[in-house]
């Protein structure tokens, strides 16, 4: 059966889900997204995912007529019409589809486009049977990183020359500092703490990064948030990332450097354990 | 009547042009573009539009399956089913509309997407009846604006800023020194010699830049293919920028700097005579 998809009020078969091509989110990439992961047929850190939208869609001073209610009413609506138990909600919105291209926006407004769709990830939980391998390549994205736009070109290019090179994923790195991965934030353990890098406009600030920094306690670990260069991760114990869609995935590889040995670590596989348990906890 | 909008082989009046919500245009900016003047019901700079976008296309790895032969058809198709006579024609490409989304690019590979419209423009060769204002920002886009991609949220938003200060547009500043305006590239006239930075990952190489520069010489003026800073072009004799749809256009203040006496200067206004001459009489 094909899958349902948002747009505009309308649900429609996948096949034609479409926007207009005047739309700003296809002609500027005049837009943001989020992407919420569903367990047990529910919404994990779906309150996360929100602010951060709303953050993202204050940012760029772009309205979204919708609550949080509404917002909510429209995810499980996806989930349910989609029967969708282990997988993601994809929301875009973009600035929506004046009469014309024009740089300036539209005057008068013209209604944002909202669109949701699901994607079916079974196994989600289980999680990886192996680390993954990154590769560095430096960060040529724009300043703003702290914005979740449509603006993905560059991650989505970083992640094809990393399996160029026989690996799963890259690590950016800007003066001599790892931001972060092409759609995770970036982690390491190293004499016994947790490091990762504190918030601000070079990375995005990660909904599931914000929960694990919740757990870093319970796992009995202690935390320094500040950048880390890619020598001190290649030297770690561990490294990992986290997303919304990956939760936390080992990372065991670091350009032609294995990273502890080369095997997924403990402290990773104890604070995916701890977040998916209170992922599934307080999903909605 | 409605414009006439080419989308992926078919001609669909606009309210009816949409693509795929899953296109990569629209959900990861991966894409690129041209935009084509026509003056004369003819199109200017064919040539050099459709060779930066093989470069644009060739940089992301991308494929468009039509020579050139072919894509003056399709534009010279829009312009006669649209009765244009001044104008432009805006072309896009994107990676196609794979079955998911995903930063991977899609493996097969799909149809890329293509889209043109046009843009009714009457006096677009009588030129302006004023200079420009202009703001200074900071540059914050990616490092690879020589790829002319749909990334265009930022220059969309500097232009807004342009406006909220009172201001026409704005000029990109990074390390001191001038990149280009938010859809144009920026020249100055100082010491009697024409002053335009050099083409490179920093700035776009502007097709119209490319053809005002091959009549320098004609103008009888020098040139120094360089950087400038913000207080260089605020002390300087003249201002102007140079796009596909400005063609040469006076900047007569930056920030709160009148240039020039705040009135357009004779450099400028020579140039956009030769140059609307020549694309008159080389369009095609």
């Amino acid at each position: 059966m094909a899958r349902q998809v948002h747009v505009n009020g309308r649900w429609l078969p996948e096949g034609e889900a479409s926007v207009s091509v005047f739309d700003r989110g296809f002609l500027m990439a005049d837009g943001v997204y989020e992407v919420t992961s569903v367990l047990d047929g529910r919404l994990v850190d779906f309150a996360g995912h929100m602010a951060r939208l709303r953050r993202s869609l204050a940012a760029l001073s772009m309205d979204l007529p919708l609550d949080d209610a509404a917002l909510l009413a429209l995810h499980r609506e996806a989930v349910a019409r989609n029967a969708l138990s282990e997988g993601m909600v994809y929301l875009q919105v973009t600035r929506g589809a004046p009469p014309e291209r024009d740089f300036a926006w539209p005057d008068p407004p013209v209604p944002p486009t909202l669109v949701l769709f699901t994607q079916a990830k079974p196994g989600l939980a289980r999680g990886p049977e192996r680390g993954i391998g990154v590769i560095s390549i430096p960060d040529l994205r724009w300043a703003r990183r702290d914005i979740k736009t449509v603006q993905l070109l560059y991650p989505s290019w970083g992640k094809m020359i990393a399996r160029g090179r026989g690996a799963d994923d890259a690590w950016m790195v800007e003066d001599g500092l790892v931001t972060e991965g092409t759609s995770n934030n970036a982690w390491i353990v190293a004499g016994g703490r947790l490091v990762t890098r504190p918030p601000s406009e070079a990375i995005l600030s990660g909904i599931t990064r914000a929960a694990v920094l919740r757990l870093v306690a319970e796992a009995g670990l202690s935390l320094e948030e500040r950048p880390f260069t890619l020598a001190e991760a290649q030297a770690a114990d561990e490294a990992f990332v986290t997303s919304a869609t990956t939760f936390v995935l080992p990372v065991v590889r670091i350009d032609d450097r294995p990273v502890g040995g080369g095997s997924p670590g403990p402290v990773a596989a104890r604070l995916r354990a701890l977040y998916v348990e209170e992922a599934r906890r307080s999903a909605v």
